[in-house]
Formats: structure tokens, sequence, C-alpha cells
């Protein structure tokens, strides 16, 4: 069965094991179609193995130790070698991306990471072999299944957030400590390198803004519920003339919205581009065999000669100065004139409102407003001054809108 | 900008026309990229063009001719010089892929059809990309625009066919002959090619069971809005220890399929692989911008060096002995004793109702019932027998139903 490959394996967690499994069940399938037929020469765990001599007999490395050390020196020292390189480690991609291009492009080394975003689906390669054809202008993603999980759970049962999350951990969906996940860290580094290839600038993982969902109260996917919108943890990366911007946050989705109908675990990305108006990618997240099976794509690209790295990048102009609609949320004494002052407060800051109910009484009474599209600088200014008004119970909750696409 | 490529251009109307403007501002971007700059070095349209002289100053050959002759021909002469053919005629590869993936693989020629399947949606490469790495048994796809169009019109206005087909051709989502569209013809092509790519056994188009939506009536509708239900005009191609069989026919689809959002004029595919559980990728259908980015992406491909050939393949062994869900409408004479006869019949032929219920009185009256899967032959026995029972006032008419997938 032709030439064989020797692949260094570093990690053998859920992944790695996964891999493992589904290497040995696709290997004469990748000879079929490759030639080649790859073998696992070494494997680097916790308690055995050692790095130098796996490298040493190894064609490929696989990095699914996670985390940025050692993997980052481990990667570098197989680049440095001219050898291939795959990892499944957003951070390490997100956080020392053009470090490790510059590493492979100087040895002639080939790099695949498709692992690293939206478990199984083949989201780098789409944005990869894309960015020739069209010039992509938006990437929204839901790129962290343990949170739309969560969400969805919170959507579907009326649970809290710390219930869904323990139903989350029960089922495998969260990790014991989930916080990279619920904070929207995870999402951040996906979303940064997605910019990063869909846009061609380098993006300090330091510049995405990112807001997690621990403040999302059941209260909100009600109101949702009732208007018939979706609650999600979106990133959104998108190139303008000011510049790129790259953030994570919560936010309601109108029906009609391309992720909208994105559920549980799921994971998808949709690519908006003048010349194609829209495409996405669903599937699920990142599950061991869904992320081993992304990983032996790489593995079999890499045997086929492999797709080229991405350009040389220089770092991105951020953007900040960036529009949302939103909801807002006030609990707020139940009083006269209550009404007419925030609508005060709202227009003097050039903020329009499309619609407000008023609800509950007494101790529970509530202003519940969507507004239209609006600075953001200016909305957290009017949002600032609504919570210092004497009759504001607590202090102003809001999520950010997004209304329908347009679509044919 | 490095070598200069030169694109022959056979076919000059939307989609040609949409290419040749869509070449002219990314050759920019596309030369940064590849180290390439395609150029048009000739263009054949119906008046004007001679085919012998573009071929011999091309590198590469565009065919947007569309239909089989005299496309073929010239595709065959181009791959026979070892030029590299993009097409985006679905019919030709459905109907003669073989030879002249044959014709390629002998000249050592790059030939590729991206968008002869579902516009922008790089459909065609995932698949091509992913086989290596994952044994896909089944895939389902909206693939025509047209149809999911007039459905979604359909379903959203309570217009009868007639009325949302005329829509369509106002629209310019339906051709003026719209027949392919409405019968499913041109379904079948692109789930025949995605079957070949997908389980690698060539498909004769003549074995695609296809039914079209010229027969669906408001009242079906009706009944699936009732119900939460999508109906569409879907394909299906399964490989199973019996063979593949692919086949089109309009069916409903429960909340939850991964299919069932699909609205207007958009296409979907998804692919189910046990290693993955599924993937979707959804878009636009064929408009002349998409289908010219999916053109252009295979021609960046082709510039890049391009991705291999699809291996030989053996005919498919076509399963015949499929099983569905169905509904069932029948309109039958007001009278005792008709549910208790058509329960008898389809109980003789092992078909199990899943839910039935009795609509409307005297002239109006009729039976709505949804069974549970069922070997195809045996549901079409029993709806034979029951067509002869002497209280239907007219033909029973069914539709097949596609259950919940699981997801995560």
């Amino acid at each position: 069965m032709g030439e064989k490959v020797k692949i260094g394996l570093l990690g053998r967690g859920t992944v790695g094991s996964a891999f493992e499994e589904l290497l040995g069940e696709r290997a004469d399938a990748i000879a079929a179609s490759t030639g080649k037929t790859p073998e696992i020469s070494g494997v680097l765990n916790t308690s055995s193995g050692d790095f130098d001599q796996i490298l040493a007999d190894s064609d490929v490395i696989v990095e699914l130790i996670g985390g940025i050390e050692p993997a980052r020196e481990s990667v570098l020292a197989a680049l440095s070698q001219g050898k291939a390189v795959i990892t499944a480690n957003k951070q390490l991609v997100a956080q020392h991306g053009e470090e490790l291009f510059a590493a492979a492009r100087e040895h002639g080394a080939q790099l695949r990471f498709e692992a690293a975003v939206a478990g199984a689906i083949p989201i780098v390669r789409v944005i990869s072999e894309s960015v020739g054809e069209i010039e992509i202008d938006r990437v929204y993603g839901i790129v962290n299944g343990t949170t739309n999980f969560i969400l969805t759970e919170m959507a579907r049962t009326g649970a809290s957030y710390e219930d869904a999350l323990a139903d989350a951990k029960e089922l495998g969906y969260a990790e014991s400590d989930p916080t990279d996940d619920v904070t929207g860290a995870d999402a951040a580094a996906k979303m940064a390198i997605l910019a990063r290839l869909a846009f061609g600038f380098s993006v300090d993982l330091a510049d995405v803004a990112c807001e997690g969902i621990e403040e999302i109260r059941p209260d909100d996917l009600a109101y949702a519920k009732e208007l018939g919108l979706s609650l999600k943890l979106l990133g959104v990366a998108e190139r303008s003339a000011d510049g790129v911007s790259v953030s994570v946050f919560p936010c309601f989705l109108y029906p009609g919205h391309p992720l909208a109908p994105v559920e549980g675990a799921f994971n998808a990305v949709t690519l908006f581009a003048p010349q194609i108006n829209e495409i996405t990618l669903s599937g699920p997240g990142a599950g061991g065999p869904e992320t081993a099976s992304a990983v032996l794509g790489d593995l079999v690209s890499v045997l086929s000669g492999g797709s080229p790295l991405p350009p040389e990048a220089s770092p991105a102009n951020m953007a900040t100065d960036r529009s949302s609609a939103f909801y807002l949320h006030l609990e707020v004494a139940d009083q006269p004139g209550v009404l007419a002052s925030v609508a005060e407060v709202l227009g003097r800051h050039g903020i329009s409102v499309r619609s407000v109910v008023q609800r509950g009484l007494g101790e529970d009474a509530r202003l519940v407003m969507v507004m239209h599209e609006v600075p953001e600088k200016d909305f957290a200014a009017a949002v600032d001054e609504l919570g210092k008004l004497d009759f504001m119970r607590s202090a102003p909750r809001s999520i950010r809108v997004i209304e329908e696409e347009a679509r044919p």
C-alpha cells in the first residue's frame, strides 16, 4: 500500500484516542486515495513517551495536548525540521499563529488546524480556499457547543443558567471547569482565527471584545420565546472601511437569520460576501470523534500535498465604533413618569425605540425595550445614565439584537 | 504579477457574463494568492467565436454553454490536449462524467465542476475532500432553488402551484420553460453527481427515481403548516448493504431536520457519516453571481495545482427496496365504514398508521393519515388497492415523510 508515513501523536486524551481509532479504521481508504499509509510511530502522553525521540521517528506531528506550553515549543521544533504539523489547539493558533505560520513558511513545512475551530465542520478549509475567489466581509459563528447547549436548554425548559450548566456537565457537554466556554474566551480564540483567515490581517486576541453567558436569566429567554427570537452566544468578525472588528457576545436573532435554527451542542458559521450573499456550514461542535475526523481530514490533506499556508499578514487595524440594535431590561419602581424619564434619556443619546412593553406590577415592574441600531458607545452612555435614576430597582441589563438578514 | 494564464470562455450568458466581471474584479487577489494572472483569451457565444481557435489560444477552458452537445465534444477536445476544464454543466457531468474523468485522467488534465451543484455552496469540494477521512452513508439535498422558492411561497401565502410558479417566473427564480426544475430532473442530475462523489460508484441517471412538485396542492401545505412540518423537494442518496439508491421527491420534514429551515431560493446539502453525525452546508442556489463565484473558485483551485480527480468507479449496485414513512390524503364519500375499510387494506399490507384525521363533510370529506416507515412497494400496493374502493372520490395522493433526525 505505497509509502509509509509515520505519525507522532502528542496527547492521548478524548480526541487523541478517537483519532487513533479512526486512523485505524480509515487507513486503507487513505492509502487508496493518497497512495500513502499512515501509521502511529509514537505517542506522548502525561506519563510516558519522549518528545525528541517521537519527533525523530515521525514524518508528521499531530498535536492534541492543548494549552500554550509545551505545545508551542513542540510544534515549533517539528516545523523547524520541516515536518508537517496538525493541531487542534485553538489557543495556540489564535495567540501564536503568526509565529507558527512564519516557521512553517521558513522551513517549507505544512501546518493544518481545521480541528481548532468548529469540530467536524470544514470551515477553515472553506474560508482558506474561498478568499481567492470572493471577498468575505463578515463572519458570524456559533462556535462553542457548550454555551449553545446551555442556552438551548434554558430556552426549552425555562431552567436557570446554573441548572442548565449543571445539566451540560452531567451530559458531557461542559467540562468540570467551564470558564473558557461560558466567558466566551473559547469562542473568541476561534473567531480570531476565522477573522485572520477571512480578512488576511492578524488579530490580537486581546482586541477581541468578549462577553459570556453567565448573566443570562430565564427572563431573557422567556422574552425571546414570546417574540420568536433565539438567544445565541454569537461570534462576529467584520471588515469595514474603518478596519476589522471581532467580538463575542450573547445576542437575540430574529427568525430567518441563518444561525437562528442552530440548537443544542451544534456549531455553525455563516460567511457573507457580496458575490455570494451568504453560505452557512453547520454540524456537531467539538466532540472526540468529530474533532478526530477534522484532524484526519488535515492528515489526508497533508498526505495529498496539501493546500498553501495563510499568506503573510500585517496586524489588523481594529475598528472601535461598532453599532448594534439592543434589547434593554429595566427593573423599575411602579410609579408614574418612569417611562417618560427613560424615554428622555434615550432620546437625548439619539437612541430610537423600536418596541417597549411594560411588565409586572409593584415589586415586579419592568420595562422591556428593543432599540433600533445605534452606535454602541452612545447606548453604553445612555445605559450608564439610566442606571443612576432613582426609580431603578437594579442595574439595567442589555443584550444585542441582530435583525433578520435579507434572503432571497 | 507572474505568469499569465489564458482562459477560453465558452458561453456568455448570465453566468458567463457574471464570471467575466468577477474575474476582472478578483484578478489581483488571484495573482497574489496563486502567483498567476488569469485573462480571457477568447469567448465563444452563439453568434461569434471559433472553438478551435479559442482552444489553441487557451490554457484553461471554462464551459458555460450548458446542454450535452456541443459542450461534451468541446470539453473532451480540451481534455485530450491536457488542458484544464471547468464546467458548470450538471447534465454533462451527471450523464457523461465517467467519460470526462477518464479523458482527464488519460491526458493528465484537470477537471472541475463545483458550479454544477448548489451554486456558491462548495459541496463538491467538501465531499471530495471528505471521502478519505469519513465514510459518508447518506446525502440529503435541497438542490433546486426554483422548486424550493415555489414551495416556500405556497406555504407562506396559500397560493396554488400555478400561481407560485408564475410568481417565480416573474421574479426570475424560474425560467420560461421550468420543466427541468419542477419535474425534479435538475435535482436528479445534481444528486447523481453527489452520490458518485460520496460513494465512489457511478450512478446512471436513468436509475434515479424522480418525482416533481407539479401535483402538490395548497391542501398539502396547509396540513404541513398545521403540524409544523416543512414540504421540500428533497434529493436523497443513500448507501446501504443492498447498494446505492438515489431519488428525488417532495417530502415532509419534521422540525429539527437540518434541512427544514431552508427557505426560498436557497440550497442546502446535509452529509451524514457515522464519525461526524452530520454537517450541513447552505446558501443561495444558482444565480449568475453565485455560480460565477463557484467557477472562479474552481479556477483558483486549478491555478493552485488543484485537487485530484474522483477515483475510477464501477457502476453502483442500485438498491431497489426503499422504505419510507408516508402522508396519505384520501378524498372519500362521507359514509359509515370508510375508515374501517381503509384501515383493513393498510393493515393487510403491513402498514402501521401513526395518525389519522377525518376532515370535512359530504362532498369535502377526506382522510388525512400519516404512516410509519414501510417498504415502499408495500405502500404502493396498498395505495393501488385503496384507489379501487368504491367510496373514493378521486385518486389517493401520498407524499413521503422524513422523521426528525437525532441531534445532540
